[in-house]
């Protein structure tokens, strides 16, 4: 199999793995709906399967995605770091998920791992990020032991590195707060990547890593919380948050703008915002914003790898 | 009085005016947050009130905004036609308002009127247009007379131009939709607008009709459908297409992404957002998209003012 190959057959199952897990975990089903497009003006082809969750009792809203796209000419704006790279041939394949829980403890989490190629260069590019409600610091800490997990057998730096980033990205400025408690993101790793410069097959074995401590450690956070009680107060404050997460969704992702500009399907690139989203002039819950804001705020950047108090 | 003194008495009455009709309309209360704001490093410095009427019986949530803001340095987005003036003391008073009501037969409005001074220049800007869900042709063929009457005075070509400007904007490339039916939008007005130019007495008067015209039919249009009857199927079918309204305001519209990139309010400039919002994959209704996606799509540019066959 050529490296390309590889990477098809490792996403597409991906894709239904984590598919067949998370309904097992919710007891619903998702919908798969495969899709092709172009080629289009602009030269872009390719097929892809967004599968979907509505409404199921333990998942409100769950988005897999697998897309596997070529293009004659690659955009400026995939390419800051390799100008040279510009309007060349690509093929850029991905698995991306997230899911919105129905219950406000269990908190919503994100998942993309993708693989891009033009000419004789490749990068990897991925990452997992946790968006908690109600937190519960224990699920904080096996977050970032997950994703320490995942970056330790590459090189002793990486973690922090790619925690930065992270902390980087998901970021609201209008609002001052981050995303959520953070995780790992990395784009453009390659051979030639500074400090962490890896082989194809160590880049491609990391983004297994990755996909892998994301699924186990997501279900064991559910599986602790999707029982726990909450009233319509807890209910209220989720709808009020995930207006945050529409907001960056919108306004930020690079992901998402990039898709809804170049004319992807608006669907399956918009699978990521939340089922049901509250916008109001104040937080309806100052006690619960006083234990969920340290998090998005002056415990930004915090390193949680200890093991919290119980 | 200075021109900026009668646009700045003129919109803080608007600001009180509106707010008053449609709380009496409402039954409910606008709540009074006045702010203020820098003088901050970027040389921004300015006052405002945002009005919100939050869970009115009427209307779900509304906002009436008045800004007055000054800059030491007009930002280059601001004076695209005029780059000569980038970097000069400038001054930036308006009034916004988004109405998002409770009753799906009721459509979501919006309004805005704006004057930019900067050196010895000055521009108007604003407009209205509307965003229904259930539609009523008749309100629609209203909308459009409104707006045809408030440019009648001015040039006699003044709303087919205005009405195509605001087609424009309010689009959904993305999506292949309007965001509603239109009225009229404009921006840079002044003496030296092409075809159009108006001493600086008619576009203030202009910006005057504009609000009297938004005001007048949107009250008319709230009076005749806010007790018709509707189930869980027409809510749902509002919260599922007021996703559009939340993705046109984050992903395109320049005012929300201007001020949010610029370190204005977010609460503010975000109280145009619909207070509660679905996302789905896929329209909760297929009849209801039936009857609407008629007027968003095939029917946009249409010529409403002739009257509607009730």
């Amino acid at each position: 199999m050529t490296r390309e190959q590889q990477i098809q057959v490792f996403l597409s199952s991906l894709h239904q793995n984590l598919c067949q897990l998370f309904a097992e975990q919710d007891g619903g089903k998702f919908e798969f709906d495969p899709w092709t497009r172009g080629p289009s003006g602009t030269g872009l082809a390719g097929r892809g399967i967004t599968a979907i969750l509505e409404d199921g009792q333990v998942l409100e809203r769950a988005g897999v995605g697998f897309s596997d796209v070529s293009g004659t000419s690659l955009p400026p704006a995939a390419t800051a770091r390799n100008p040279h790279l510009a309007g060349r041939a690509y093929r850029a394949m991905g698995v991306s998920v997230v899911m919105h829980p129905r219950n406000p403890n269990v908190p919503t989490s994100h998942m993309n791992v993708r693989f891009l190629s033009a000419a004789d260069t490749w990068w990897f590019g991925g990452g997992f990020d946790l968006t908690p409600y109600l937190v519960n610091e224990v699920d904080v800490v096996a977050w970032h032991q997950a994703a320490a997990q995942a970056c330790a057998p590459f090189h002793p730096a990486l973690y922090q590195h790619l925690r930065k980033t992270c902390d980087d990205y998901f970021y609201l400025p209008h609002r001052g707060e981050a995303r959520g408690i953070g995780g790992i993101f990395y784009d453009d790793l390659n051979d030639a990547t500074a400090q962490f410069g890896m082989s194809w097959e160590r880049c491609f074995e990391f983004m297994q890593k990755v996909a892998a401590h994301y699924r186990d450690t997501y279900l064991q956070i559910v599986r602790a919380r999707y029982q726990l009680r909450y009233g319509d107060r807890e209910r209220e404050y989720q709808l009020y948050r995930r207006g945050r997460y529409a907001e960056f969704n919108l306004v930020l992702d690079r992901g998402t703008l990039f898709g809804l500009q170049s004319g992807g399907r608006a669907e399956s690139i918009l699978m990521s915002m939340p089922p049901l989203v509250r916008w109001a002039y104040r937080s309806p819950d100052a006690e619960l914003d006083a234990r969920l804001m340290p998090y998005l705020t002056t415990l930004r950047g915090h390193d949680w790898r200890a093991r919290a108090e119980v």
